[in-house]
């Protein structure tokens, strides 16, 4: 049976792992908006975001009570560093999404994204999306298989990201330099958005495969207190 | 006398600071390499970011070995927890350096910034570097005069950045799409930048305030354990 410190550690992981998953649905609004031109959308997206900003100062206050009450070391200390950082990290990842629904909202109602360019948009969402989901299961538990997704995902979202200066630098764009620079910032926020997912699983897959070894291992695990 | 806690605090807040430092130095560097498309000074950045990144493998190790040897509470745990929520971001911001560096090395010999932006480039470069400088002063211990100066570079940088987007957009721009497009994610970067610096500031100010009005009042104030 677990203690109750464990308990809270895994609640606060918990934590982590629903803002992950917020941040996916923002995504996918904040491009649906986009997409659709939907103003409505994207300015729920907007209001919406004040919950991730909410659950972030949540998941700091958890961090300072647990560290200052339980002084936690070892894996321990270090999952609750990690969710610190994750934190940060997972919280940008929801102004990211909030950026997409400001450009959306700043043009309205004239449209912010050239047509050309939905089907590399969408492309480029399924992806954020995806790795967004990813780092909330990452976070949950060790899963290697995780690790081999989201490479693939950092990958084509590279590829994505930098293949785009080549489409509206080429001769054949017809949208103005201001659609090409709208377009281009955009893309920055999908890719900045999938940097900060595979950071994040990255870092809570390390530690999350830490502390399941240690479960299957009786013995105290965290205070020296 | 300072015990030897509140010693190795100290030199984590100036392990700190002098990443700051660091930023600034690179940030002027890879300004200068931007404006005279100095291709050696470039890749001199692009190799010295390296030593940021060193910096705060250090300072996460530093802070891991305080947190598990001295479980500190109260005004120690909220410095050592801003500490290692800065360090993240300052670590970014001689990234955010090393992608202006990376842009005059993808693009050289050709230049990658437009003749008539210099100028304003150069006065980005200024806000940000001031910005990351002030940021260090603000680690080293409290000022209230340095907010003031952070809130009005803050305000600058966004008005740079936003009217940019003026410039490249209006039918007077001669640089095509792909000048327009390198220049707006430049501007991003210089942005981000004084983002992250103004954000490390406000946040190490908070807490050094409150550690020097406690290094006035004698008593317990760093430990339960």
């Amino acid at each position: 049976m677990r203690d109750l410190f464990h308990h809270q550690l895994d609640v606060l992981v918990l934590q982590l792992a629903h803002m992950c998953d917020l941040t996916a649905v923002a995504m996918r609004r904040a491009t649906d908006a986009l997409l659709d031109n939907d103003l409505q959308l994207a300015e729920q997206v907007i209001a919406d975001d004040v919950s991730l900003d909410e659950a972030r100062d949540r998941v700091e206050h958890d961090v300072q009570m647990l560290l200052a009450l339980q002084s936690p070391v070892a894996t321990d200390l270090r999952t609750i560093l990690s969710v610190t950082l994750s934190v940060e990290r997972v919280e940008r990842m929801g102004d990211l999404a909030e950026h997409v629904a400001l450009a959306v909202r700043r043009r309205h109602p004239e449209t912010v994204l050239a047509p050309p360019l939905h089907a590399r948009f969408e492309q480029m969402a399924e992806i954020a999306i995806r790795s967004a989901v990813t780092a909330g299961w990452a976070v949950r538990g060790p899963n290697p298989m995780l690790r081999q997704q989201l490479t693939a995902d950092d990958q084509a979202m590279n590829d994505l990201h930098r293949s785009l200066f080549a489409v509206i630098s080429c001769g054949e764009w017809r949208h103005g330099v201001a659609a090409g620079v709208e377009a281009a910032l955009l893309s920055r926020y999908y890719e900045r958005f999938t940097d900060h997912a595979v950071s994040v699983a990255r870092k809570v897959s390390a530690v999350s495969l830490r502390r399941e070894c240690q479960a299957a291992v009786p013995g105290p695990v965290h205070s020296l207190g």
